[in-house]
């Protein structure tokens, strides 16, 4: 066996694929991060205002860009799932804190990700992120009253 | 048959789906591009810079508020496609053309649709577009050289 790459510690299900993402985005660990992800060579990663980055070693330069700044506090949040035999499309609202002037503040971004089943469990092939709205911080922040 | 909802015209593969989505857009008509979209409560549309959008009810009324004003005359570019046995993935490159006080002009998204397939073939679960950068316009625009 020739492989060096760090397998996934649990790829049970497409949520222990994405919780073990967002670990890895918040531990700043890039062999956790590109572990998640597919190893074909079309997956594709879009960042917040970024370009469409298409293959493993663009995805990974780009995520070793951000972690070079620090790890990245994204909490996902209001999962909306749909699931197929061997795939499952995850809409999530990542309440992510940024440091500004005040002080750390959060921001919402908005991601798609979809997750296929491979031989080697569920892993991660698209990941779309676009900033947020106003509406997604009412979305989290005020969960509508049923009284009104 | 109680079904009133408009059949897609041919839905044999997820190129074929794709291809009547753009048309809708193209000709402005909310039934034939509804008819692309899966019927799940769960199905996501995130327009460039706008909030995230579920189920068929908010998504159709969105679309709709854009149709108002126009069709919508985006062109697919730059497909790339994952394909498991019941999904498909496709990142699109979308050539718009908008109005300017100088005239028409090229403006550029990044697309990814995600499409299941069901017992009504290949349908529309997911679309998330965001506005693209100078880097999309070039890798149209400029193919890099082979010579360099």
């Amino acid at each position: 066996m020739s492989r060096t790459k760090t397998p996934p510690a649990a790829i049970g299900t497409p949520d222990d694929t994405e919780a073990q993402f967002y670990e890895a985005l918040q531990q700043g660990d890039i062999d956790k991060l590109m572990a998640v992800w597919s190893d074909d060579d079309e997956i594709v990663c879009v960042h917040p205002g970024g370009a469409r980055l298409v293959g493993p070693g663009a995805i990974r330069a780009a995520f070793e860009g951000m972690f070079s700044h620090g790890s990245i506090q994204a909490q996902p949040e209001k999962v909306r799932r749909m699931q197929g035999l061997s795939c499952a499309v995850h809409s999530v609202l990542e309440r992510v804190q940024v440091m500004t002037k005040a002080g750390p503040q959060a921001a919402w971004v908005i991601a798609t990700n979809v997750y296929l089943r491979t031989g080697e469990g569920w892993r991660l092939v698209a990941h779309h992120a676009s900033p947020g709205t106003q509406s997604e911080a009412r979305d989290v922040a005020e969960p509508p009253s049923v009284l009104h």
